[in-house]
């Protein structure tokens, strides 16, 4: 089965890393759009269902047709397509659903655009949760060929995150990441480094008794629970190539304590994956870049990788689901 | 002329470091210590003052001493010899002032050791500011071969970091740090990339607003100085190789933010840097490592960078104050 990709924001750099994505022919997929931002580009034929798909293999981009309703101007987003863009996204995740593609994997949107076409959600996951009947059980990682991390707490002010951290919300995201790296990654007994939230995770109460008061006991909450979750440890010394042998994933308590780390290793190859949510989800790890659309200039390493781990991680799931 | 190497906590790595450090001879030294701890390891020869090191040039470690109280046992710190660990430290940054040595490099200590014994200071670092009756002026740098940290906030719990957080504070650090690449550094025209504290370094708002509040005026009142600072930037892909291309160093908000991607990128060869005091001073990045102190498995890299370092700007800083 082929992972399902969304058109996104078809005045963003969406369309031209579909157009690469294909030509690379690394990872196949199905995309979903309108055929018109990609003619001239690659071959495409237009199909009713995923079915269809399958007998194409290599030689055209299989597209579901989702018209624009105004032509695409690279750079300049229009809020008249926002429907369609929104429209993209709603059938790849009943595709999803209804287990007729691998999963779904995002192009990127701009919230301050939908937000003028009525969409009412703060982003794409959201929507999913809602498009799946799971709001708030959605959690991000962030995967890369060197990491793999899951932040407890996202898009939030650093202030707000320490307001919302507590062990339930610990607890909560730890399950949620070690069940997926079973169920998805295939990982049978999930090594979860936890981070601390201070220096030195508190130099025993020295700098912060958030440690103390309910990181460690989220740590023993959850391998009451048969989870191989340790810490809270340093978060300066967690990241080196020596403590990366030592796990699976880290949950880390803050966006930038997740991401910088990620980044400052594997820039361009990392991927945004949701977890807990009933289908598969991944999506590259950067925005619309209307600055750049257009000029041939997007890479499509993240992209790539985004549909490579989306095809393994359904396989896996299958797999895993099979067994049961 | 050489750096000053203090003696450290007898009973950690400090002495076998030492050793090491003079085997590998990258780097020449004087050391301030108890030359019994070093017996049979290198040739040792005594001296009264700096001026008699230069004559030994690779022959001996020139050694000034500094007798201990007790016999020191690896792994076991003892407070009683805490005077000596002191009278090093004093010893060391007397010379340092008088100008008799490039600079200090400062073996690692127990704080929780040195308090039991009397010290009142947190760290070497206030120590040495009140040595040098500049207290409250230390501002830390960690530096290493791919990045230059400056850390505005150092060990507090990350709440309190917020609460220290304002602009006279980041335009204070950003000042010395700034005065410093110039100065000891050797860099004519520092840029300074100045990091957000939110995720998106608070993306216009929506995430935060102390970028707005306090981060941006700061930047604004650095460059007014003539200071090539710039952000606030998003803290996640500031220390990406290409992004790393752009600053000679980086202004972080807290701890963490500036550790993390330096020990991800660098972690056995980070320096500790104090900048704002009269004189030089570099220290290893690491602690006593009482639990391996003895066994010949410490690792010499970090303090042989930070031996380099101490004698490279304490020659840069000569050159810089003599054109003025």
């Amino acid at each position: 089965m082929l992972p399902a990709l969304t058109m996104g924001d078809p005045a963003g750099i969406g369309p031209e890393l579909a157009v690469k994505a294909w030509r690379a022919r690394s990872a196949p997929f199905l995309w979903i759009g309108d055929p018109a931002l990609l003619a001239g580009e690659v071959p495409v034929v237009e199909i009713g269902s995923p079915e269809e798909a399958a007998a194409l293999t290599g030689t055209a981009l299989p597209v579901l047709r989702e018209p624009l309703a105004v032509a695409a101007t690279p750079g300049r987003p229009d809020p008249r397509n926002g429907a369609a863009v929104i429209a993209s996204i709603r059938r790849a995740t009943e595709l999803a659903l209804a287990g007729k593609v691998a999963g779904l994997v995002t192009s990127p949107i701009s919230k301050h655009v939908l937000r003028q076409a009525g969409f009412p959600y703060p982003g794409h996951t959201e929507f999913l949760a809602a498009l799946c009947d799971a709001p708030g059980e959605e959690v991000m990682m962030l995967a890369s060929p060197r990491l793999r991390v899951v932040p407890v707490t996202v898009h939030v002010s650093l202030r707000h995150a320490l307001d919302l951290l507590d062990e339930a919300r610990i607890v909560t995201v730890g399950r949620i990441a070690a069940r997926a790296l079973r169920r998805d990654f295939g990982i049978a007994a999930p090594r979860l480094a936890v981070a601390g939230l201070n220096p030195h995770a508190g130099e025993e109460g020295l700098m912060g008794d958030e440690e103390r008061r309910f990181i460690r006991p989220a740590v023993a909450s959850l391998r009451a629970e048969g989870i191989d979750a340790f810490g809270p440890l340093p978060p300066d010394t967690l990241f080196t190539e020596a403590a990366r042998r030592g796990y699976d994933s880290v949950l880390c308590m803050y966006h930038d304590q997740a991401l910088i780390p990620l980044k400052t290793l594997d820039m361009a190859e990392g991927v945004n994956v949701t977890l807990g949510l009933p289908i598969i989800r991944t999506s590259p790890d950067h925005g619309t870049a209307f600055d750049i659309a257009g000029q041939d200039r997007a890479d499509p390493s993240s992209l790539l990788a985004a549909l490579a781990l989306a095809r393994d991680l359904g396989e896996q799931r299958r797999r895993f689901d099979a067994a049961q």
